[in-house]
């Protein structure tokens, strides 16, 4: 396991190491109340959906000590952290979880907090298993291109689409990565790098649009990435850019995988049209850091994630095995099994 | 026209737009060698085809200044011109038509000064033409994806695909123009959208990764952008990202235009498998200005252009008119035509 976490309790306080900083500096931001907690989901000190499951768990956690027994004002609470960022279910996934058990236990803070406590250590669990199973579709000396970040810092712990990466590079496969920047966040470059440097995984960051090139030059083996919303057709809404790289994909017939624990999947979404596309701060385009790079009076579209239709996907990897065409039968299937 | 100028000459001095600088700062560069020009060629004081076959062009008459009629130091001088940037042509076009005259003439400066004076008016005559015959694929109301910048600060004036944009607009044409950030570099973000801005033309500025849905939602009605270099074939070598519009627009049925002077045809280069892509520094992709955004330990893979094969693209927009497929038949028809 890698010697960092995106998220862990210490007594009270809940750590998160400050993504935005990356990686530049390494610097904790401890969160202590619910209002801490949403801030830092939605400025972004904690992203990637497992990690904001996670963090969130944790929230509910604070909310239960904010209300003390006051339940309108507990519900208003998980409202406040389920709103913080629209597009990942794994937040309001994990937010329902917490506070069901919350309700089940008179609001016992021991219990709630072991609850929170499960849902990390069962993402970590799943994420092995994803990166286990991931593996298994990498053959040796592979070239695999991933988007945004999907490792350690996007999750609980070891990562979903990086994480795959990982336990290829594990069992000694002998890859070699591309990491797309992505902008506009630059998750890629800021945090996808950063890990695969502590990893030591051989690797190369490109600009987004050197991808489609490299595809076409035969140049990639497979793409793996992550996924915020899973519709229960296998519809995928994932990080901007995503949608691009798999019609490029389908086009030059390279292997297109989105790996995600089955959180992921919103079962009562029947298609990726019914996903909230998160639309952000101009200022995430306009500006990096403090360098301005567009001028003031330009209109800005910014969405955070799009959707990828099922009919581009080769394969989602789950902890639960790799769900593939017919995706809406495949994941009927699997959500009786889940019982969900 | 607009009320800036990309290049231009005052008494002895080559006066640059410092295109580095902006939107942030308007701040001339001030050439006065072949070195000065060599450098701000490299350095991307000046960019775009066009606008750097201009500069280049006085690069020459510089260079004559210096050789004293020194005919091989002459000659070094101009391959250092020539060897500036490698992949957009009108660089070596513009510096061997000026040298010819400069041979032709025995040096005489005053005959090289209007040779590249020339240059730099018939590209802006090009460039209007290329913008009257653009217009007319134009609809009303269109919505328009562009990348890079292509307008008057890319070319002597005007420009290309942009003046494709600005000909539309002052034909009263009820247009929106979508303008992609164009990373890494950010010509986009840092030069369109002020050109877009001071002509007052609607648009937005957008992360390159969200054209794509807006492509297959049918939100834009066709996409223009320009060239560095043009293979005999059709085939199109421009700014990294066009080669992944050009799919993705194939695949949704998206009018797909590349808009150039016939002098960013290379009518000795077969195919694009011909062209050579530059690879550009680390750092224009691990920094933004003073901003680190990458680890320094990761591998960077930054190539400035990519290739588009001619089956992607509707038409090439010159100032001779729109070129079509067969594309090889009608560019050997031009080439005839012109003379070349």
């Amino acid at each position: 396991m890698e010697d960092f976490k995106a998220l862990r309790m210490e007594g009270e306080d809940l750590i998160l190491l400050d993504q935005r900083l990356l990686p530049v500096r390494e610097e904790d931001f401890i969160c202590r109340t619910v209002d801490d907690v949403t801030y830092a989901i939605r400025d972004m000190v904690v992203r990637g959906a497992p990690a904001i499951g996670g963090t969130a768990a944790y929230g509910v956690y604070f909310a239960a000590k904010e209300a003390k027994g006051d339940e309108a004002l507990f519900n208003k609470l998980c409202a406040k952290l389920k709103g913080a960022r629209p597009t990942a279910v794994n937040l309001a996934w994990a937010v329902d979880r917490v506070a069901r058990k919350a309700m089940g236990c008179a609001f016992d803070l021991p219990t709630i907090k072991a609850e929170a406590d499960a849902i990390v250590s069962e993402d970590i669990a799943m994420n092995l298993e994803i990166g286990r199973i991931g593996s298994t579709l990498v053959p040796p000396r592979a070239t695999i291109l991933t988007h945004c970040n999907t490792g350690a810092l996007a999750t609980c712990g070891w990562g979903t689409a990086l994480g795959v990466i990982k336990s290829a590079w594990d069992e000694d496969k002998d890859i070699f990565v591309y990491a797309d920047e992505t902008r506009p966040r630059l998750q890629g470059a800021r945090l996808t790098a950063w890990e695969l440097v502590k990893a030591g995984i051989p690797s190369a960051l490109i600009p987004d649009s050197a991808a489609a090139t490299l595809i076409r030059d035969g140049k990639i083996d497979l793409v793996v990435l992550g996924a915020d919303r899973i519709a229960a057709n296998g519809d995928v809404a994932n990080k901007l850019g995503t949608f691009a790289l798999s019609v490029i994909c389908k086009h030059y017939g390279v292997p297109f995988y989105s790996a995600a624990p089955t959180t992921t999947i919103d079962f009562d979404c029947p298609t990726g049209a019914g996903i909230p596309i998160e639309e952000r701060d101009r200022e995430e385009v306009t500006h990096v850091g403090s360098v301005q790079v567009a001028p003031d009076e330009i209109g800005v579209y910014n969405p955070s994630f799009d959707v990828t239709p099922h009919q581009n996907i080769t394969g989602i990897i789950t902890e639960m095995g790799v769900i593939r065409e017919p995706y809406a039968m495949n994941l009927a299937m699997l959500r009786q099994k889940l019982g969900r």
